[in-house]
């Protein structure tokens, strides 16, 4: 029951990847996947190497997002992985395509996984970010206890239902000692396109008071942007378009914050870093 | 991989128990369980005898929103399910209440549901709604395989994500016959409570040209309204109110359609039915 008290297996590094960040959510469509999606391109404009390892098996939403779905070219047991707006994508959509349900059991997923993360050349990287399956399942556990993460971000909503399975988000993480590296609220309000009016759709607020409460660092409020949906559901992200774009900004803003918290959590972890 | 060509456990009937319906989602967060929830208590309205059993165990969030957390007493190995608004209720956040995350896998998790469904004393009823984990991993698959279900509703947003994922979800009923009750577009538009301004948040329309594309029945459109959001936030499900609530409405229609389609299932169905 306490993953904490089973033996973990050891945490190979990922040649050439320097900081390996997981996106997660106790609650699915909370927006993990979009914010995924932005703060990997957001990292790549700030001149990061970056990756995006789309874990979500059973819905894997990144190449719908990123506009991209072609099968990756293999060479002996290594994979290649796809080159989409600057950024290194590999996800099972890619492996899937289509409306065909992926009925694989634990295992077997657990192994593709795996193969994501030790057979892709992923080359030299800043940053691979994980979009994560929402909730503390099979796949998502078996990867936080085996990926040697340098933290976690947890993407809710303000409504109590989703802050309920971040808490929870928050506690996995915590039993097999990730660092947070915080909370997002998304969603968090809607500026009425016509009249500016301003509407807490799923409530406001949440996410910084629990952030406060469970002790982890808040990251900040994205709200809910018709034009990040539409950006996602074409392929085309805000944070593709060019600089100073105000839907893209937040997510910018978000990167600079994660970036601080990641040298935070590398500076305060017990782990012993050489640098060149 | 085709869960068809695997041996199929044997369906045994639920004693007392008429109709089961499962409601899934492709995609988690698109209002499934607000969903599972309103429906039951508009099918109680109608004066049908409901059960609901959140079978969502990782994010078990029918307890919030029906306003109800106690565990359930148990008598031998016979376990009595809470009533809460008329309906009776079971799941896993009465067993694991707070916030710990569950991280039990596969094989313990379908042990569970099936306790669920085989040892909780659900009388006599006239629909057991199961509020289904969200996607296609283990634990619907297992569920949907040994339940005899009468049929299923698989909620969706009107985004081009969340329809790629419902669509799985369909494809997935579909490759262990559980024929499908009808499409439910959740999200659908909202209204701005100040102005009045219509903005179709997620896009609109692609629930029902998708049921159409897949040729299963179109069960409706709700809105993104925030006062049935706030209604499961705070325990008061907005079908809870008195007759004529207008937020209330489209959930009695939806009701209604569903007993519609659940009876067309039947007759079609190649079950021999004994009326008394």
């Amino acid at each position: 029951m306490n993953p904490q008290q089973q033996p973990q297996p050891p945490k190979m590094p990922i040649p050439g990847v320097r900081h390996l960040v997981a996106v997660g959510s106790g609650k699915g469509g909370v927006g993990k996947t979009t914010v995924a999606v932005n703060l990997s391109l957001a990292l790549a404009a700030l001149g990061r190497k970056v990756g995006l390892l789309d874990a979500d098996v059973y819905g894997p939403n990144v190449p719908l997002m990123m506009g991209v779905n072609e099968p990756p070219r293999a060479t002996g047991d290594r994979i290649h992985p796809l080159d989409k707006f600057g950024v290194k994508l590999m996800s099972m959509g890619f492996l899937n395509p289509g409306d065909k349900p992926l009925v694989w059991r634990g295992p077997m997923l657990h192994s593709v996984i795996q193969q994501f993360l030790r057979k892709v050349e992923w080359g030299e990287l800043d940053y691979l970010i994980i979009d994560l399956p929402p909730g503390t399942g099979d796949v998502a556990l078996s990867l936080i206890q085996t990926a040697p993460l340098s933290g976690a971000i947890v993407v809710t909503t303000p409504s109590d239902v989703s802050l309920e399975d971040a808490r929870k988000a928050v506690n996995m993480f915590g039993q097999v000692r990730v660092p947070i590296l915080g909370l997002v609220e998304n969603m968090s309000f809607l500026v009425a396109p016509g009249s500016g009016e301003r509407i807490d759709v799923f409530g406001h607020g949440g996410g910084k008071r629990t952030a406060e409460q469970m002790n982890v660092p808040f990251l900040g409020e994205l709200a809910l942007d018709p034009e990040v949906r539409i950006g996602g559901d074409t392929g085309h992200p805000v944070t593709a378009r060019p600089e100073g774009d105000a839907h893209a900004k937040p997510f910018h803003e978000l990167a600079r914050r994660m970036e601080e918290q990641c040298q935070a959590a590398q500076s305060a972890g017990p782990t012993i870093t050489v640098e060149d």
